[in-house]
C-alpha cells in the first residue's frame, strides 16, 4: 500500500511579527515572505528607527517595490516614541500599530523606552484612537527572567488603559500565556521558534548560534505551554515568526547577533507541528483568522496549499542560515492562488 | 599620592582539573599551565580514552617531555571504566584519581558510564585501594537541571562508599555547594570561571561562543553561592580550571565545542578576583593547601609572584582564544620562583 500524499490549504496567512531590513537584505528576504503569506507587520527596529513620517512611506515604498507582484499585505508599524494626539491622528491611516521596546533589549533598540511611566500620554492618545500597542516584554534583568520581570508591567498597562489592546509579542514563558485568559485586552503572538526548541537546542549539546533568540529559548515547561495553547489556536494568539535574518558572519562569530530565520519555512514547519498534535484543523485560526479579528484587518485573499511531499530546506539564503538548514521538512508548498 | 605597586605570593599553585590534549594543542597548552601552576589534575578524555596502561604512560611521558624544566607535576587520571581489584593496585601509583564521565555529557565523554549500578565494584575496588573517584555530576536532562538531577547520584555514592573520596568536579549550581557540608567524603573543585559568569555572559547580549562551557554557567545565586565558598577557601574546595582548549574554528562555528581555556590567565584573574572580596589572605588555601590536604600530595616547590601592573591577555594563544582575549588584568605574574 502506497502512502497516499495529503493536502494542507491554508488561507492567507498572515505573520504578524516579520523583521524585513533595509537595502540589500530587504531584496534577499521580502520576496520569501511575499510569496507565501498574504500579509505582515513590519517591525520598525532599523537604524534610523521608523519613527516619522518620512521614513514610514520610504520604507512602505520599499517594502512594496520588492514585494512587487506578490499578493501581500506590509502592515506597517512606528517606533514607539512620545507623539502627539495630531501626530497619532495622521499616523492612524498608515499603520496597524506601534511597536515598544525597552531601551535596548534586542537588536537596534537602544533608543528604545528607558522609563515606562513617561510613555503613558501616548498611550492614552493610543487608547482613543484605537491604535494597538505591540511590546517586547523584556526588562534588563538575568537572560532567564525578563519576560517574566516585565508581566507586572503589562499587567499595569493593561489595568490602566483597559480599551488600548496590547500585543504581548513573541511570549516564551507559561507565566506569560496565562496573562491572555486574565486581561481582556492582552493577546500575544507566539513564533514558530519557541514552539519547538527550548535552551536546550541552543547550548544543551555543541552551541548553536543560529538557535540564538531574543527573547532567550526557555525550558521544556514554557514550551509546553505555549504548543498547548497554539494547537487549540487559543482566540488572543497569532501566529508571529519574530523571523529575523542576519549575515552569517553575524551569527557564526566570537559576538553571535540574536535572531533566528524562519520566514521562508515557517508554514511548512507549522503544517508539520500542527499534524504532529492532531491539531491541522486549528492551524487557520493560528496563522490568520485570529489576527483578522484581533486587529479587524482583511488580508488579500490567496491560498497556499502545502503538500506531505519532503522539502529540503536550504543551507542558505543569500547569506543568511534559515532553521533547519539543509534539513527535510515534510511538507512542501506546491501552490499559491491569488484568490483576488 | 602614586599607589605603591602591591605584590602577592604564591606558593605551588595546583589546577586540580585540567586538559591538556596530545600533539600540537598539547604543544601550545601544557607550557603556559607549567609555566605558572607546580601541578594540576591531567584529564583522561582523549580520544581513545586514557583507561590502560600504555594510553597512561604514553600520555604521561609526552606531557613531560613538553613539561621539559618547568617545575610542574602532572597528577594523572584514568578514564572511569570497569576495572578489576588487581588492576586498580598497578595502577594506583601512577594515578591521583579516576574520573568519570556519564555517557555523552561533555566532549569526547561518548564511551563514558551509562548506568551507574555497574560502577559499583569497581569503586568499592577504589575504596579500598583509597583512590580518589573524580565525577562530571551531570544527567542528559534539561541543559539547566543536569547538575542538579544528579546530586542525589553524589548522595547516593557517598553513603554507600563512605571511606571513598569523591570529588564533585567543576561545581556550578548553590545545592551543590551545599552537599561540601552534608557528606564527609564530598569534596570539590571551583573553575575560574564559574565564579565570574553567569548565563547571562554567555547569552545575555550577543551570543558569546567563547564563554560557552559544560557544565552552562548558571543564575547569579549560583554564582554567588560559589564565590562565597571560594573566598572563604571552604576546606572540602579546591581550584580547578577545567581550562579546556577548543581552536578558533570549533569555537565561531555553526556548532560550537564546549570549553573556556583560562590556563594562562587564571592566577592573574584569580588574585583580582579574592583582592575584590577583600579574601587574598584566603587565596593560597584555595589554589594549593586545600588540595594538598585533600589529595595528601605535596607538589613541587614554586612560588609564584603577582603584581598589581596591568597584564593585557593576549587575542590567542597559538588557535585558541582565552578568556579575558585583548582585555586587561589588573595583576601580572611578574616572577616564577623554583625554590628546589
Amino acid at each position: 500500500m502506497v502512502d497516499s500524499v495529503r493536502q494542507v490549504v491554508i488561507n492567507s496567512p498572515l505573520d504578524m511579527h516579520l523583521h524585513f531590513r533595509e537595502g540589500a537584505m530587504a531584496q534577499t528576504v521580502i520576496p520569501l515572505s511575499s510569496y507565501s503569506f498574504a500579509g505582515g507587520v513590519i517591525m520598525p527596529n532599523l537604524v534610523p528607527a521608523v519613527n516619522n513620517f518620512e521614513r514610514l512611506t520610504g520604507y512602505l515604498a520599499e517594502i512594496k517595490s520588492i514585494v512587487g507582484e506578490d499578493l501581500f499585505e506590509p502592515y506597517m508599524t512606528l517606533f514607539f516614541k512620545q507623539y502627539s494626539y495630531q501626530e497619532l491622528e495622521q499616523f492612524k491611516p498608515h499603520i496597524l500599530g506601534i511597536k515598544l521596546y525597552p531601551a535596548g533589549v534586542t537588536t537596534n533598540s537602544e533608543n528604545g523606552v528607558a522609563a515606562i511611566n513617561k510613555t503613558e500620554a501616548t498611550m492614552k492618545y493610543m487608547e482613543e484612537l484605537g491604535i494597538p500597542l505591540l511590546v517586547h516584554g523584556e526588562t534588563h534583568g538575568f537572560v532567564l527572567d525578563r519576560e517574566r520581570l516585565f508581566l507586572p508591567i503589562f499587567e499595569y498597562l493593561a489595568d490602566k488603559f483597559p480599551r488600548l489592546k496590547i500585543i504581548m509579542e513573541h511570549i516564551t514563558t507559561a507565566e506569560a500565556v496565562a496573562l491572555l485568559d486574565k486581561h481582556d485586552n492582552l493577546y500575544s503572538t507566539f513564533t514558530l521558534h519557541h514552539l519547538i526548541i527550548t535552551l536546550d537546542d541552543l547550548a544543551g549539546g555543541l552551541l548553536r548560534p543560529h538557535l540564538f533568540c531574543k527573547p532567550i529559548a526557555k525550558r521544556p515547561e514554557d514550551r509546553a505551554a505555549l504548543l498547548n495553547a497554539a494547537v487549540q489556536a487559543h482566540p488572543k494568539l497569532m501566529f508571529g515568526s519574530d523571523s529575523a535574518p542576519h549575515p552569517i558572519d553575524k551569527k557564526e562569530a566570537c559576538g553571535c547577533a540574536a535572531g533566528i530565520f524562519t520566514a521562508p519555512i515557517a508554514l511548512q514547519a507549522l503544517v508539520d507541528l500542527f499534524e504532529q498534535h492532531n491539531a491541522l484543523d486549528n492551524l487557520q485560526a493560528f496563522v490568520s483568522d485570529n489576527a483578522q479579528k484581533i486587529y479587524g484587518v482583511t488580508p488579500p485573499q490567496k491560498s497556499i496549499t502545502l503538500e506531505s511531499t519532503p522539502y529540503k530546506v536550504p543551507e542558505m539564503y543569500g547569506e543568511v542560515v534559515p532553521m533547519f538548514a539543509g534539513r527535510k521538512l515534510p511538507w512542501s508548498i506546491t501552490k499559491v492562488n491569488n484568490l483576488i
